[in-house]
């Protein structure tokens, strides 16, 4: 941390985001209301500039290779209430309003399941997992 | 989602984390008290499995390559709440009691800096930004 670059990038006031290889940061969006994960995705600089820009969530989508704004399919769009950014600038956390659900298994967040380990065994268990919408009433019409 | 491993790994109850080429999910950590997005970093497999195994944060640093215990230079642990993972399983968010302060600069957060956009141009405002402690005094030693 005593490369001046580095200092400016924790300490400064320029946003100066750090690309991985693949040209993306690592994005959290919360639901503003409750505080709670809704999803974890990734940005370019495109959805960066355009999520800034527009007030709403715009993402880059690793499998299928190409920007989305988010609810663009569903109608379950996410309005920004605030972006921030961490110490090395290489992730953002959003605070959204959630319009409907933010996963694509139709649940409001996409950690609708908890890990739990007791004596040695790691398992899932569903929490906050009822469905707002029928994925395939949305996605396969 | 027609391939059978994929809905076990979104509907089931098996943990089955999903690791990148590096070997690594991505961690999101909240404060359980406020909601707020402490940090976001990496696990491996052995960190996974001691932070399950042993209710405190480990994690795999990057930069260091290297496994870490969360605090164990600063005092700083964190204590897990819960752990949840995500859909696809590339994720997890674990909500934790923070002792002290979760940023190496000595803010409780690293999300210290809210990114603005007006008029075109984008920058970074100051939130959230007292440090709770020194990072010369706890790291530089």
């Amino acid at each position: 941390m005593s490369n001046p670059a580095d200092v400016d990038r924790e300490e400064g006031l320029s946003f100066q985001p750090r690309f991985d290889a693949s040209g993306l940061v690592t994005c959290v969006a919360t639901d503003a209301a409750t505080g709670d994960v809704l999803m974890v995705a990734h940005m370019n600089d495109e959805a960066l500039r355009k999520t800034i820009a527009t007030g709403e969530a715009w993402y880059f989508s690793r499998s299928r290779d190409a920007l989305w704004r988010k609810g663009e399919s569903s109608g379950h769009t996410q309005r920004v209430v605030e972006m921030r950014t961490d110490c090395d600038q290489d992730a953002v956390w959003i605070r959204v309003e959630q319009a409907g659900a933010a996963c694509h298994t139709g649940r409001r967040s996409c950690f609708y399941r908890a890990v739990k380990g007791e004596g040695g065994e790691v398992s899932l268990a569903l929490v906050d997992a009822e469905r707002v919408f029928d994925p395939n009433s949305v996605y396969r019409k």
